[in-house]
């Protein structure tokens, strides 16, 4: 780790300080939004845990030095060079808020290799090579911190990994894409189509000009890879993670679900296959999980159904605990820039209490992410969710009946049928079923796709599970 | 603080250890609801953090050891002596779960004479002792750790000393007591009056034989102190906490606050009188604050309008996070023992670290509370609010006029004002004014009063004011 040996004369005084004058050089990588919010927070430090008055800010890499920038930093602190404040022996915490997957790894990899802890808000670089990463920092005796990859400044990964560690969760489910959650918000509020409503948040700003990532599901999926991690004390495949985005999900579906009690959100979603049956040994042993992101049908009373816009929300089901649920902005400078100060703190207090100063001391058991194992991921064929599913019809009598048949024989149940549209001479039907093996329900439709009375199934989409928790 | 020599043949092994094998042992005080929660948390880890593998139930001190329990405990653990238990040599935690003020402060004040980290769930003894118990404890180097003692299982203890520290908050508003938010919500789905939700709550278990401490706002009241200081980083004086509970809510004032667009629930709030002026100077100072709990109507819309039944709920406004909200079950044995478990955790993490051994070690910046200047706050006189009043008025005509002139005169503005109701030959009339100074209010009151029209005024109650977060 970096050596804390002559820094006793701090190239910034930041005021009196209690006991010993020591401050903790931070190596900031990016000066974007987030690194602007991160700079400006350290700079403003009067009311803030005292702590901050020990955080200086000793390096920040760009890409360019001419750029005008919304913070004034001393002269020699911006540099192009972001290689050397990765090694630089001074710094001790690197913060990387660049984004993207490179340089943001590599650089993250070799602050690692250099003792730097690191704090970073990457989601896709955690989510992807995480396992590298924590296998390099445990090696290394350091820390890489990540409250700011999920839920922005809702503070999720911390609690997660202190104080509901203690129970075994059953499942967390969450809207941690603020982008499609602003656009499901303004579709259900304004009937307008996704095309319409994502080309004007496209230029409101809350869409990227390529909203691949945050539309297709893949945000929401990194994220809800990371927290399944952090739940369930195993790494996760991200290719396991299964990801649906809302590019199908139409007005029609929107009005029919809201008839039905419903609201539409994109959800992302990890839970314990097995809930009730935990091994009778002592070992924690890696569960069977399900992790997935997809538009899930809500009932309007569900706590999640009344997360409106761009706000995030995480749900965790554990025991003993029951139900606890996180609520906040999930984006923006500020509550990024409060996640990544709040991590940069918490390795400043380990760090303060001299532990890795001695022989025998080990990284603290609650900030280090040890675990090595695979989680095992269940195929979504083995999923048991409930369904809901629009049939455009040709021939109106008799074909619930077939319909009915067809889901019966593969042991699919209706909860509700709805038969009230035309369309284009076509009659719509609109079943929601109860809880089904996902393999079945498709069976099924495989089936029901072959009636001559079946025109088309222009939309299938999931419907929370019944039973909560599970 | 305990000596670490001589564990390494604990009492009881569990299972196998990675590393050292040494077992942090906890004295448990009080085996009631809590207390067997935490026991049976602790002696089922499967599936739950590693650490806990670490944590081994040394003593439970109890009262009869002859009283049937629902845990099994080896011979020899459980004891009447209580004080043996805080002064034994090998115990290394003391988890105090017996409530009340005594003996429960003593024995927290002799754990931390005997160098014991203190876990405890009792609110209304750090409310009322917290200056006396972290100066012990700051001295004698040891934690003190209260997560159990809000909010049940929501993590929000550690949250704000962690990652909300590197925010100004502004304000923290709270359903914090599950008993009035649980009546509140009875009268208002069934329109029946608070007595007999109160004696039908009583008899499900929901509310106790004295109801004082919760339906007069008491013990909402001594957990907005602790909130309070652990968000502004001062000590807060008990008596300076104004608590005003739900008795006078009647049937009439919740059908009214709806028709207005509000619901009534008990608030425990905490806010920075000044939120938009941080003084100039880089030191954190003891900023001027609001600390209080009534009855209040918060628009339906509101966050917290939503929160049902025994469920709690914090609502955080701070800069530059915004608001984040966290909900969850509010008491019961298994929410309250995962707090008070994870907070064990969390000592013995630190503990392993080693810090604790080095000569220059500091407690844990984030973990321990360490203020000690006591925030100064504001009389209600000052607060700035916005009021709902209820009028019964003789005189019909006339009266309105005569009610403007004088809020006028006082500087009070009006935003409505209702006039429908007839009730045993009076008219009613319901005001609900924009922000006042409470003083200027209750001016304009006692003046009203004198009126002739005026027969009397059954209800005054605070509306949440305008402007978020102020």
């Amino acid at each position: 780790m970096a050596s804390r040996v002559g820094n006793a004369h701090p190239t910034i005084v930041f005021g009196e300080l209690s006991g010993k004058v020591v401050a903790f050089k931070v190596g900031l990588l990016g000066l974007g939004t987030v690194g602007t919010g991160t700079v400006q927070l350290l700079q403003d430090r009067a009311g803030r845990h005292s702590l901050m008055q020990e955080l200086e800010i000793y390096r920040v890499g760009v890409r360019s030095l001419d750029k005008p920038r919304a913070v004034n930093l001393p002269d020699g602190i911006l540099t192009t060079d972001l290689q050397a404040i990765v090694s630089d022996p001074e710094v001790e915490i690197v913060v990387e808020v660049l984004g993207g997957l490179e340089p943001a790894r590599s650089l993250i990899m070799e602050a690692i290799a250099h003792h730097k802890h690191v704090v970073t808000a990457n989601k896709a670089v955690i989510a992807r090579y995480g396992n590298e990463i924590f296998d390099a920092a445990n090696a290394a005796g350091v820390y890489v911190m990540l409250e700011a990859a999920v839920g922005g400044g809702i503070p999720v990964i911390q609690p997660l990994k202190q104080t509901l560690g203690v129970n075994r969760i059953h499942a967390i489910t969450g809207i941690v894409n603020g982008t499609t959650n602003y656009i499901l918000t303004r579709m259900q509020a304004e009937g307008s189509s996704f095309d319409d409503v994502l080309a004007d948040a496209q230029k409101l700003g809350y869409a990227e000009a390529d909203p691949t990532a945050d539309v297709d599901g893949l945000d929401a999926g990194d994220k809800i890879a990371i927290l399944a991690s952090l739940a369930y004390g195993g790494r996760i495949k991200l290719p396991d993670v299964y990801c649906e985005g809302i590019r199908q999900v139409s007005q029609t579906d929107i009005a029919y679900a809201h008839k039905l009690g419903f609201t539409i959100k994109l959800l992302a979603i990890a839970q314990r296959e097995t809930p009730s049956a935990p091994s009778a040994s002592s070992a924690p042993s890696a569960p069977l999980l399900s992790v997935r992101v997809h538009p899930t049908l809500i009932p309007q009373s569900h706590p999640l159904a009344s997360i409106h816009g761009v706000y995030n929300a995480i749900l965790v089901e554990a025991e003993p605990l029951g139900q606890v649920m996180f609520f906040g902005p999930g984006a923006g400078a500020g509550a990024t820039a409060s996640a990544v100060v709040s991590d940069i703190l918490n390795v400043a207090a380990v760090l303060k209490t001299g532990h890795l100063e001695t022989e025998s001391a080990s990284l603290h058991p609650l900030l280090a992410c040890t675990h090595q194992d695979y989680c095992a991921i269940a195929p979504m064929s083995e999923l048991v969710t409930r369904f809901y599913a629009r049939f455009l019809t040709k021939d109106h009598p008799g074909v619930i009946g077939k319909l009915g048949t067809c889901f019966g024989s593969h042991g699919v149940s209706l909860e509700s049928v709805v038969q009230t549209g035309i369309h284009k001479h076509l009659a719509e039907i609109v079943v929601v079923t109860h809880n089904v093996r996902e393999g079945d329900f498709h069976q099924a439709l495989a089936e029901i796709r072959q009636l001559e009375a079946i025109d088309s199934i222009p939309s299938i989409l999931r419907v929370l599970e019944e039973g909560s928790g599970e």
